[in-house]
């Protein structure tokens, strides 16, 4: 049968998230804002209940494989018993004090011992927090103003990086210029005349913006990049805030051996504690110590004490290759499903943070709609955002999630009779 | 006998604290940043090991009566065992999911029913991200560019607002206009030929600049700068980052009956937990509905439980009362103390959050002197910024207080025989 979203399968309730949606609707601008708005997603769940190991819970009961992780920060899987074991013993200490606990020099060793281009460390809360503070360093040590970021690359929703105009304002943007991901030529034209102006370029690990098929880094690009730094006297940024850690345990793109000057990090540094970082390397040091940033809460040291464990858990479980087995299982099977059921897939980027788009999609119709027909099975994914392996995903979680997939698949087919490729 | 850092009396030790510092100084730029940086207060511990109601100790298990509250967060005492409690049930359902727990709604209800001109809610990490938000929300309402801010006020440390310039770009500061806090004619100045560019006017409750004499607010300029928005179309920005709550349970201007279009929340609305807001008036509705701003963390469900306990823990124990009392208490205890002493000082501000400085004060040496010896004496306070009294603070708290107080007023005359007013 058929459900109010156009589910063929109705083993989802909806009462309890539908109110809350209502509730939410008098008190919240839309209802919701940010990534995390399903407004126009109405077959996704708005409300979650509950959350452990690869499994989350819906506000109405409904279990699900876990393959967003809370989009990129639960790395472990959800509660993880170390790092909520550790949290707990900071937590008995206290959290927001008057000056940092000790757990922040902890911390600040324990990034440093494990990122190979980290001299230093400093703390914040959000990845915009990182993104922003990487830039003023960068400016600060320059002494110059430009940065370059790649269009349609998103390193936060602050003013200078939103990635919508609404209230921006063109002062904002006036200090950054734009290029292409992959494509050199495109920075030297867009410094142009800037060359002795330019403080950094800002490049993601790969190109993982929304709704997008991804694309992996060129390591020649990366090279070239790096090196085109050196020539400017400029500061190569990688934002690692959506990919870091989960790539490589001392930075992505230790394979590639490019060195970099500053990394935001974010998302995945705590398995889900409010904390983000900046690593640098000696070269900025003082200008780091010369810039004033601060938050309310950005020592708060239950967070930095979950950060030091899922770090360390991190490298003891061996979860970068772990999350990149499951991940190229999870690729296998998604293409088998969608040749099975013959869909023209586009399946993108790493393993462990991979894109699913389908070809000719107008509007991403087929993706809302497989995304709906997934989630009525019991697998959170989202259609326009890449999906995120967490280490806790078990062969069991594998098997369900594509058991649920390939269901999506054939429900799809079954709506879009036509669509075969 | 005489410490290393000068202090007349030595219950102090600082072995732990000193080793901390070395270390860090390896790890993090400087060894500390922000508004915890105590790298130019050696005297004050800069690593805090535990917490409890108005007490703390530092890593070398010094005690303190607490009257810093971690700078504002800590509203109803540290470790507060209702907010505790409410904070741990939602740890056990979930905290970072892929989408909001109930408790965000009951937070924007909370918030709504609380705070009179609060039509509707959206929450954030940072005092920052709420202060930037409100820019962002009156510039898409108005469709207009310029914000006018006091000069010397402390909004946030972003590029915009951060009150260092190092790093820091003209294009960040090009849309904003300075005036004199408490004085409309400034405004008027300073609005110029800009009066069809104005989106907003930002004011702080009352005048708190860290190393300052703090101002109350007159309330004829409160009513000017309302009027005088209602004139220009702009948006009033209430910051109640850092008084929300203990000036009053419904916004910081409710006792002057001025009403405001947007209020930054953060600090201590959840009793030391990670959470920021903004408030708005149905006016404004639309305009924050359609901005795009988002966080990995901002859904985090344990700071929002705390967040709905902490406001209604404060209604039901009258703290803002109980705040303004002990704080009074704590008026006339320093006043006493620093007249017998023969001290000419200025103690400024509400009860709840004052600020006590030396008259003709040269480099703050007095200050520094004085906070030193308090914490010498189990006083946590500092000598440039505004000290704030919690709820949790006894009568035998306040004693501890007053007499440690006492004794570094006596031990400052010791040190500067020839200081007497």
């Amino acid at each position: 049968m058929t459900t109010d979203f156009g589910l063929t399968v109705d083993r989802r309730q909806r009462d309890v998230d539908t109110d809350l949606r209502r509730r939410a609707a008098a008190v919240v601008p839309n209802g919701m804002y940010g990534h995390l708005n399903m407004t126009a997603l109405p077959a996704i769940p708005q409300f979650i209940s509950r959350s452990r190991g690869a499994r989350l819970w819906d506000v109405d009961g409904n279990e699900y494989v876990d393959l967003m992780c809370s989009w990129g920060p639960v790395i472990l899987g959800h509660d993880d018993p170390v790092v909520e074991g550790a949290a707990e013993r900071q937590r008995r200490q206290g959290d927001c004090l008057n000056g940092p606990a000790p757990v922040m020099v902890e911390l600040a060793e324990t990034m440093v011992a494990t990122i190979a281009d980290a001299d230093w460390a400093m703390f914040a809360k959000n990845g915009t927090d990182a993104t922003t503070m990487c830039c003023t360093i960068a400016r600060a040590e320059t002494a110059r103003t430009m940065i370059l970021v790649a269009k349609g690359a998103y390193h936060g929703a602050a003013p200078w990086c939103t990635p919508s105009p609404v209230g921006v304002t063109p002062a904002d943007r006036a200090n950054f210029l734009q290029y292409e991901y992959n494509d050199i030529a495109s920075i030297r034209a867009a410094v142009g005349e800037h060359a002795d102006d330019v403080a950094a370029i800002i490049v993601s690990p790969f190109r993982h913006d929304a709704g997008f098929d991804q694309e992996l880094v060129d390591p020649t690009f990366a090279r070239e990049v790096r090196a085109y730094c050196d020539e400017l006297g400029a500061a190569l940024i990688l934002d690692d805030v959506r990919a870091g850690f989960r790539l490589h345990h001392g930075g992505s793109w230790e394979p590639l051996g490019v060195r970099v000057d500053l990394t935001p990090w974010s998302k995945s540094i705590a398995n889900g504690y409010a904390l983000a970082a900046v690593t640098g390397t000696d070269r900025f040091r003082e200008a780091a110590g010369s810039i004033f940033v601060t938050g309310s809460f950005w020592m708060g040291a239950v967070a930095m004490a979950a950060g030091v464990a899922t770090i360390d858990e991190l490298g003891r479980r061996d979860a970068v290759a772990r999350m990149r087995e499951t991940g190229t299982q999870l690729h296998s099977g998604v293409l088998a499903s969608a040749e099975a059921w013959g869909f023209d897939v586009s399946y993108t980027g790493p393993a462990q943070m991979p894109n699913l788009l389908f070809r000719s999609d107008v509007d991403y119709e087929l993706a809302i709609a497989f995304s709906a027909e997934a989630q009525a099975r019991g697998v959170y994914v989202h259609p326009k955002h890449n999906w995120f392996v967490s280490a806790a995903l078990s062969a069991d979680d594998l098997d369900m999630a594509l058991t649920g997939l390939d269901g999506a698949f054939g429900a799809l087919r079954a709506r879009y009779p036509r669509t075969a490729a």
